[in-house]
Order: structure tokens, then sequence, then C-alpha cells
């Protein structure tokens, strides 16, 4: 297994042991946050855990999740109920991770239901490797915008007015022109390579207001906790936000 | 015809005679905008208006405007341009217009392309009647809200958070369950009737962060223009933005 292989593996594995009975958790999208589907699948199988519900933030997740025998749901599940949190932990990827914790998600284009769940938690755990820590967000991963199809251009224009150095339209591999997104819409990276964001806050609200945007992958004082893996069985490192 | 319609005739005819030779006009959605939408298409047919094109804010809208023989084309057209707004001019119809001219928009779910389309222009002209003049936003019609399936509950809660005495999923006409906009995303109603919104502004701030929106109905300080048709032949009145 590549290093990197072994520090996802690591990362995974160590969020889904945060997993306790009875939890409602929200399952993330991408490489890191599979193998900590397939560990709590393990888990659940053998008897380990029980009473687990999880909900998936993307049709592919849902897809694994059935395939790993973890019971589904939705956020409306517990959402009446005075007091609780839907969820009781979220674990998810990241493209980028910086020293407040802040993140850069959305190379898969699954953030904007990742960010609704996320909402939606007690805890948002960040599962990376080293490769994902950055100084300053930016640095090397575009900020992602999904945005509707009729307003790609505006959007772009008012991205590169805000500061990106290009807002470039994402074209897929298996598809010719735009990647489509889970909900039908196109998705813009905005670059900031290779200083990265100089005030990733001001971008974030230059984007609160813009009509046509639907979410973008800057999730700012959101993860409470980042499980950072390390490879050749050094296990992990815990980072906690500050409260 | 009744005094609705007519004023509503009145009100679109006055939007279409805003049109000059070579404008970019934005098409808005409903059925006062389609009065203007006809009276554009005669202006045009008989020689009167020449070289405008309109960019359409929905399916609706752009099959009425290639009926009336409208050229269409998209916000990009002149959106290189250094200096030039997309659009001069857009025509749209409201919900409610308050005495700022601050307005609720969406009762035909076309609200988030009309508002991406909206900031694009120069002007923004709302074609109304009397009966949409309210003191205060929200005193009859709801504040759509256009939210991802998988987050109308948790945007559902948050709504009435934010003070909505209610927040409802609209459901259709002519066919069974949520109504699916033109994007294929869903649209809660928030509801303030009969006292209205206390604080519209605090209300649209508490959305702009919120996972799983796309958009919602209110426009504020965007409208420059408001021109409430009078029934009987009696023209219109035309209320501009104090600068």
């Amino acid at each position: 297994m590549s290093t990197s292989n072994e520090a996802k593996k690591a990362a995974g594995e160590a969020g889904a042991a945060l997993v306790e009975d009875g939890m409602h958790v929200g399952l993330g999208t991408g490489s890191t946050t599979a193998r900590a589907l397939r560990a709590l699948g393990r888990r659940l199988r053998s008897g380990e855990l029980k009473r687990v519900t999880g909900v998936p933030t993307s049709p592919g997740t849902e897809r694994l999740a059935r395939a790993e025998g973890i019971p589904l749901t939705t956020l409306d599940d517990r959402g009446g109920q005075e007091g609780a949190a839907p969820l009781d932990l979220a674990l998810d990827g990241a493209d980028e991770v910086d020293p407040a914790l802040n993140v850069i998600k959305g190379g898969g284009a699954a953030h904007t239901r990742e960010k609704v769940v996320a909402a939606e938690a007690e805890r948002f755990v960040i599962l990376a490797d080293a490769s994902k820590e950055v100084k300053r967000l930016g640095e090397r991963a575009p900020v992602p915008v999904e945005v509707l199809p009729m307003a790609a251009g505006p959007v772009a224009r008012h991205l590169e007015k805000a500061g990106a150095a290009a807002a470039e339209l994402r074209t897929g591999a298996s598809k010719d022109g735009p990647v489509v997104t889970d909900q039908g819409l196109w998705v813009l990276d905005a670059h900031f390579a290779p200083e990265g964001l100089p005030d990733a806050h001001a971008f974030a609200e230059a984007l609160a207001y813009r009509p046509g945007v639907l979410d973008h992958g800057l999730f700012l004082e959101r993860a409470t906790d980042v499980l950072v893996g390390r490879s050749s069985g050094n296990g992990v490192k815990h980072r906690r936000r500050r409260p």
C-alpha cells in the first residue's frame, strides 16, 4: 500500500472508531471517507457496534453505505426533537485544512450536501492526511463554487473581481462538457494558488449574497476535529478546534 | 377585462415602452411580465423597435418570447465588455412591493433565475398593480426559499427559528408532492402574515449563509423602478428608487 493510502486508511479507521452505539452519523464523500465507511461496516457486521444510522451526502456514498450494510436515514429523523442535534457526528474528507481547522472541500463536487450535513452535526470530523495540511487555504486547491448553469458566466466574473486569479468551469473525465453535480448544477473552480486566499472569510462573504450560487467549498469554523492519518502504522494526529 | 387584468396590461405595456433600439433586456416570469413580452413582440414586428435581444428567466418565458419573435441570448453576450452591464434593463413582476421598492418575488417559483438576471441589469423594473403594494413585506405573500430536497427539513426549522410563523413545503396543482423548480429543487414558503417581516434585511442575512438554500424571494435594494398599472385606461404610476 502506498504511503498516502496507508495514511487515508489510518484516518478513516480512526474516524469510524469515534462512532458509538445508537449514533446518527453524517457520511461524507470521497476516498478517505470511503475507508471510514468500510471500517464502520465491519464494526456493525461484527456486532461490536449497534443501532447506528447514517445520512449520506451523495448517491455514491449512499451506494457504498448500502453495500456495507449501514442503515440509512434522513436529516428529519431526529430533527423535531427538542435539544437534540439531528446528527451526533459527521465524518468527511477535505482538500485542504489550515491551522485554524478551516477547510476547503469539493474536489469531488459533493460539498453542497456535505455542508448541509455538517451544519446538522454536533461534531464535524475531518479525515485527512498530511498532504492536505496547508498554512493558508487555496495554496494548492481551488475553491469549488456550485452554480446555476445560466449564471456560470456572471459568477465567474464575480469570483475574479472578488480576488480569484482565475475561475474555471470544471469539465469532466468520462463526460464531454461541464461536470454536472448530483443536483444537476455546474462547478466553477476559483484558483488562488500559489499564494492562497488572502482572506477566506471575506471571500465567503462575497459569495453569500451572490445570485446563482448554491454553495461553495469553504467550510469556515465548522470542523470540530481533524484526524490526520500517518503512514506505516503510526496512527493519527488528532487536532481539535480551540473553543 | 377585469380591473386587475387592465392594470396588469397597463404595467406590462409601460414596461415594454422603456425598451429602446439595440437593448439587451432581461425577461422576467409571470402574468404581468407576459403582457410586457406581448407588447414587446408587437413593437418588434411592427418595425418600431430594432435589434433588441432578451435573456429569459424561465423555460416558460423562453417559450413565450420565441412565440413573440423576440431574439434570445445569454448573460455572456456582453459580459466580457469593459464597463457595459450585461443587460440594459430587466422587466419583471412581483408578489409584494414595499414603500422603499423592496420586493417579494417567487410566487411562480422562478425567483432564483430572476435574481441572477436582475443582478446583471443596469435598471431593474418591477411591473405591478396596486394589489401588490404593501406597507411591510410579508403582510400577505410568503417569502419563497428554493432549497435542496435533502435540506428541506433543516431549512424549514431554520426559517421558523429566524422568525417565520410557519415554513411550508410548496406542493403543486397538476403534480402530486412537492413543486419542482426549473432547476429540479423544491420551494419552502416562509409565512409572516398578517404582521409582515419585522426586519427583511435580517431575514435575508439569516438565509445567506444557510447550507442547502439556493436563493430566496426577497429582492432588497435591487429594483430601480416600479410601474404600478391602473385600471380603466388611467396609465401607470411610476415609482423610482431614491438614490
